[in-house]
């Protein structure tokens, strides 16, 4: 598949260096080009699927630049988090409670079919799952149905279960774990271990 | 021992039963005084530890009621959500993101010893882990690592087991356990099992 990756830091890295792995045409969009990235126009041009992996406080800027009518009807994949480092660390989030980043994008981009996910664990777990061992789960939030059964087959190939792989509902749920954030911040010193993961244990 | 537990909603009656279960000396408070419970002020008197099992909304005037001469110096175990419906279902949070409810409650008694935990699963499993299967999670947040140690031993004679509640550090880390809320929220409905809670997996 023709992918357009936005974002050159250690997430939108990892996610493209996996997607050529699983042999995708994947073109990385930076706000600088240079030898391995190109305009961000030019990589949502190119993608059938955009992952957008930017630094959250810039998400809404770069979709912009990627311009309407290079993410029109196309499947967003959105990871980013909300972090806001302005008051110090560890940061608190930009937006939350009663809006989420991806909801401010699909408001923003209303003919994109946002898809919420990954963002709960680090890049390396993102593209390599079984650095945790066991079961352990992924949540995706979107308001196409369609367009979520996509982005599940695309997960399942990076090595996520299918099953573990829980759909939250539209893309308001996205709330839930971008709000997750904090308390990932904390256990990432409580663990102290740099690939963990929640798994959802039912009764 | 003599404990203090405010609130007598579906949270402050599983507590206190399996307290009274469990051979403590428990006096239920409430706003409204009657067979089963005294006045907050009587609760609060009486225990030496207290828990805070009140409606979010209300924790910090139930805490007034209750008497700073009758708090001053004890644990209060705080297993609050600042959950706020006047916006509709699912609920937002009252407070979040730069502050907690946890964070509130400690300036507002300067002189309690405040420990958040509890908050992240229903009253059934707090009352018996053993609900959900296998391994699972449990956190605690607060400023005097003392009155932790006291809270996780109460926890330990729940069911917790010991090596699975986790040290998130000072008050300020209870933004964790509460903005999980949202999240919970979500999987309540996503796994649609009453009972649940989440397992930190390390890699």
């Amino acid at each position: 598949m023709r992918i357009g990756v936005l974002g050159t830091g250690t997430v939108g890295r990892a996610l493209a260096g996996k997607l050529r792995e699983l042999g995708h045409d994947v073109v990385v969009g930076s706000r600088v080009a240079g030898d391995d990235a190109q305009p961000f126009a030019d990589a949502a041009a190119h993608g059938e699927l955009i992952v957008n992996a930017t630094n959250g406080a810039y998400a809404l800027d770069t979709l912009a630049q990627a311009g309407a009518e290079n993410l029109r009807g196309k499947i967003l994949v959105d990871v980013t988090n909300p972090l806001d480092f302005s008051r110090g660390r560890p940061p608190t989030l930009s937006v939350c409670n009663d809006d989420s980043l991806a909801e401010q994008i699909q408001r923003a981009n209303p003919e994109v079919r946002v898809v919420k996910t990954l963002n709960t664990v680090n890049a390396n777990v993102m593209v390599e799952p079984s650095l945790v061992p066991g079961e352990h789960n992924l949540f995706v939030s979107g308001d196409d149905a369609d367009a979520k059964a996509e982005v599940v087959d695309l997960l399942e190939s990076f090595g996520w279960q299918r099953d573990l792989i829980l759909d939250l509902g539209d893309i308001t749920t996205a709330r839930g774990p971008e709000m997750y954030l904090p308390l990932w911040l904390r256990l990432f010193g409580a663990v102290a271990a740099p690939n963990f993961n929640i798994h959802v244990v039912r009764g």
